[in-house]
């Protein structure tokens, strides 16, 4: 497969920009080294800055991989190497770069405002079903991590640690926290006194640090960012009547199958609440149609009695695990003594869940949209939906086409759309089309002088190359362009979960025995079986195939079912994939 | 002084309880130990969680200031000890808590909340002015904070040291960002080529860690949240153009005298553009009354070329440095080698700033406007604008009443007002009133019978005690209703400004000698006067009076002057007093 270089600032005239033929998809796209927009990328170092010495962390651990790239910006093709092409839309579409600390990224405003985007939702689904935010400090005595068994063997081996403070030798040394449960019950003790103290639900946006060893931008990085809802419940009896309400609620995806999980136990109906917000928010906001169900015993986080997980399949059939709520019972609340006084006047444990979303469900959306070209972003998650690029040839008609270009921006700004105008004179209108193309922008509107003639403009999906994607002659006219472009927008959020879930269902294979199960691992494709086998057989499947049970997904198959492993009477099947 | 007790549940009828006598301003308040809301704070541990543990960090280092008081909540006079009101504020607030480690902070939800709404405000202030949110590790390579000589010198004493990372000594220890020049400057060396990149301008939201000896909940504390921005610019001249746009702009506050601290520099432009951020955000939405200005050389941030600071005075006159901005210069670009290519094809260093507000704000609002019965929110930044307290006798008053509250909410709520019901039966009105009083909420509107009756209410200001505060007969009428609130909300935010600014007037003294000075301070009052001794001289006035230079200020007296500490001419008056 050749490299398409594209055309230089010179070789094009703008107007021929308009019908630059699209990119094949498995093409490879050199970018220009430079472009306009001032947080630019590349490896190319001064000879001052190569004399900086690089810190030792660097050089210690597992070696970078190519995100840096030299000096031609290629993007390897999806289909030859899912990693590289991974690492390249990061580089190129500057979403994030590489810290100095091994395993660190920074993450760059394009990749940011993705966060963003992600953090305005759920802030808003959080605060709507009764959680505040507040803060925990970082830094958690080490004691803490010990007090609840399994949590410590769980986090032990990827901690960092603060030993010195302020010159000094530290008495205790503190744990930069990698999730803030420990730390929330010590809280919770103060807070919470009798039964009128509860449901108490909060959650923090923060950094959390964990030291892994093999790290990739968003998918896993020494330090990310996430929320953490943390809450406490009285008895199980208490929630019935939310219990009930939740069980009236109409919910658009695995619907009837959450219903099936619940007792009246009010933190799993905290827990499977929250997971349902997750659900909501990668269907209808990320595009992505994630599978819902219950972690098996060996894969619960370290310290809950159960894990629910929504799991996602990304473009080379890899799951990627993108949100938890955890059931905790009353784990933490034991090894914390986190106690109130319920309405009998005696003293009880409290009940808990606590549930995350990280950065990394940036990554999640890279490899669930993304194709050779670049990134693509659902629209309701897209820093900028609409990209206006304005065309002209002569001088005369510059003047023209940019005051179209701006007051078509204003019409659209003040309809809520989140759009902007590339009126830079520094590249071809060719070279923007596919650098915006590559930026995963799910709209462009082009307008040229004959459009400003007609007042009307061309619009293009960035989902539909070519000709297909295009269409011609929509109105300026303020009321027809604003429904016409919410119209398109939503299409494409539409078409990008469309085509995500025949992806998956497509790579999805029903088996009833272990050897199927190998083969269809070894497709690449995820496995779905009954499963009432051991965890040895399970940690055997994961050693012989490098899958793992992904979950016992809500959504179950009726009739008898026999175990695919043993043959015994199994009452759920479980999903198999090898995994990030 | 006597201490206040609070009516008990059933002492009060809930219709007397409309005209309660209003808490005297040194009387001390007392309130019940259990209330309501789910996140209650006592510091009554049961026997479990006495159990625990205490983690050395927290015996280690400072006394515990009495925040987790005893039994009996009581809130100290603020004329008897601001600091033990202030900490009593807190406390009762429920705005934070202490955290496990020595100085460190839980900031609590109602504390969480003004921070989420200085946050909102900013944040579209940075976007406008043309920053990005992006996100720097915290791990910084010990090595880059040895780089530029001033910063170590300034930050090495303060720093949190990570050496074991999962499980291992690592090689090169990694400090936790006391603030992020150094690692900025890194990443910008790999973005910035050539003067297209420039200028860069970006902002994040993080959390910092600086190893405090003395802390104090909000205004000092070992970890803290703030946003720092920073920006890298091309030549000195390339702002002429910004700079004279800067300087035709209309400004409210310290209007001229910032125009005359312009050059050309493009990073005076920005340093000085975003202090008058921070300046217009403290005056329209703190109403806190800043002095802003330069710092002296000794009081410049460590790597600076130049501070510029906004100076509030706390209600013990005390100043707090609130928020500063500064010109960095060459200094951190030449430390890390941060070069660009110029329009000629010269290399050259970029010329940055970088400035930041964090959560002290929070202290500088309590310590500001806040009176012995609690906590006075500006209605700007105020979490709860209205709270809507409903009072009825009789059972068969309750559901009109309760009806007419829920209404009266959505009608606010429509209008954008932040506004809740306090509907609990577990407390009395009169309860009710002083807590949300002591809460600092602006308004609060009262219903009961009669007001349903007539279809009004009464509204009663948080900032006037008493009757005079407290306006009877207000329409329920949506129109009426709106406009009534919204104009008492800026009225109270006027008043409060307009309060803070007279006290902060009438504890300024004008010096013109060193004895004028040394009386003023030890009145407790800030001396202004005229200033251009040494460093030498500044730190002997710092020994002899506890006060330090806090500003020149920008608003500077026409006319000549002499240094009141030498005699010699001077150009500018100096502000000193004591600080937090």
């Amino acid at each position: 497969m050749g490299a398409l270089r594209l055309p230089s600032l010179n070789s094009f005239s703008s107007a021929a920009a308009a019908v630059i033929p699209r990119c094949h998809p498995c093409r490879r796209i050199r970018l220009p080294l430079r472009r306009i927009t001032a947080s630019n990328f590349s490896s190319q170092r001064s000879t001052a800055q190569k004399e900086l010495a690089t810190p030792s962390e660097v050089k210690d651990g597992s070696q970078k991989p190519k995100l840096q790239q030299e000096k031609d910006r290629v993007i390897t093709p999806r289909s030859q190497d899912f990693n590289a092409w991974y690492l390249d839309i990061i580089a190129n579409a500057e979403l994030a770069d590489y810290g100095p600390v091994r395993g660190t990224m920074v993450i760059r405003p394009y990749g940011y405002a993705i966060w963003e985007a992600i953090q305005e939702y759920l802030n808003v689904k959080f605060k709507e079903t009764g959680h505040s935010n507040m803060y925990f400090p970082q830094f958690i005595p080490y004691s803490f991590i010990e007090k609840e068994a399994s949590h410590v063997e769980g986090f032990s081996p990827e901690l960092a640690l603060v030993t010195i403070g302020g010159g000094k030798e530290l008495e205790e040394k503190l744990v930069v926290r990698p999730t803030s449960e420990t730390i929330v019950n010590h809280m919770f003790t103060q807070w919470i006194h009798s039964y009128r103290d509860l449901p108490l639900m909060i959650n923090q946006w923060v950094n959390v640090t964990r030291w892994e060893m093999r790290t990739k931008p968003f998918v896993r990085t020494l330090e990310f960012l996430w929320q953490e809802g943390h809450t406490a419940h009285a008895t199980l009896e208490e929630a019935e009547k939310e219990v009930n309400s939740f069980c009236s609620k109409k919910f658009s995806y695995s619907s009837n199958s959450l219903h099936f999980h619940l007792t009246n136990s009010s933190t799993e109906l905290q827990a499977l609440q929250m997971i349902d917000v997750y659900i909501k928010f990668a269907y209808e906001e990320a595009a992505i149609p994630v599978i819902a169900g219950r972690k098996s015993k060996m894969e619960t986080f370290a310290g809950a009695s159960k894990t629910y997980t929504i799991e996602a399949m990304m473009g080379d059939r890899k799951a990627l695990q993108a949100g938890t709520s955890h059931n905790l019972g009353q784990n933490f609340s034991r090894a914390f003594g986190t106690q109130f006084t319920d309405e009998n006047g005696q003293r009880q444990h409290v009940w808990q869940t606590s549930w995350a979303i990280s950065t990394r469900f940036v990554g999640g959306i890279i490899m669930t949209h993304g194709d050779d070209i670049g990134l693509m972003l659902p629209p309701n998650l897209a820093p900028v939906q609409v990209m206006i690029v304005p065309i002209w040839k002569k001088p005369d008609e510059k003047a023209g086409v940019l005051n179209a270009a701006l007051s078509v921006r204003e019409i659209l700004q003040a309809a809520g759309i989140k759009v902007k105008v590339d009126d830079s004179e520094q590249r071809t209108p060719g070279w923007k089309f596919n650098f915006w193309e590559m930026k995963g922008v799910p709209l462009r509107i082009e307008i040229g002088p004959r459009d400003v003639l007609c007042g009307s403009v061309v619009v293009s999906r960035r989902d539909i190359p070519g000709k297909q994607g295009k269409e011609f002659g929509i109105s300026m006219e303020s009321s027809t362009l604003v429904a016409y472009v919410k119209g398109k927008l939503d299409e494409v959020q539409s078409s990008l979960l469309e085509r995500a879930t025949s992806f998956r269902d497509s790579n999805i294979i029903d088996v009833v025995s272990y050897n199927e199960l190998k083969e269809a691992v070894a497709q690449g494709k995820w496995a779905r079986g009954p499963w009432s086998a051991s965890d040895k057989d399970e940690q055997k499947v994961k050693e012989e195939t490098g899958a793992t049970i992904r979950c016992f997904p809500f959504e179950q198959p009726t009739g008898a079912k026999k175990c695919l492993m043993t043959g015994n009477p199994a009452d759920e099947v479980a999903i198999f994939a090898k995994s990030y």
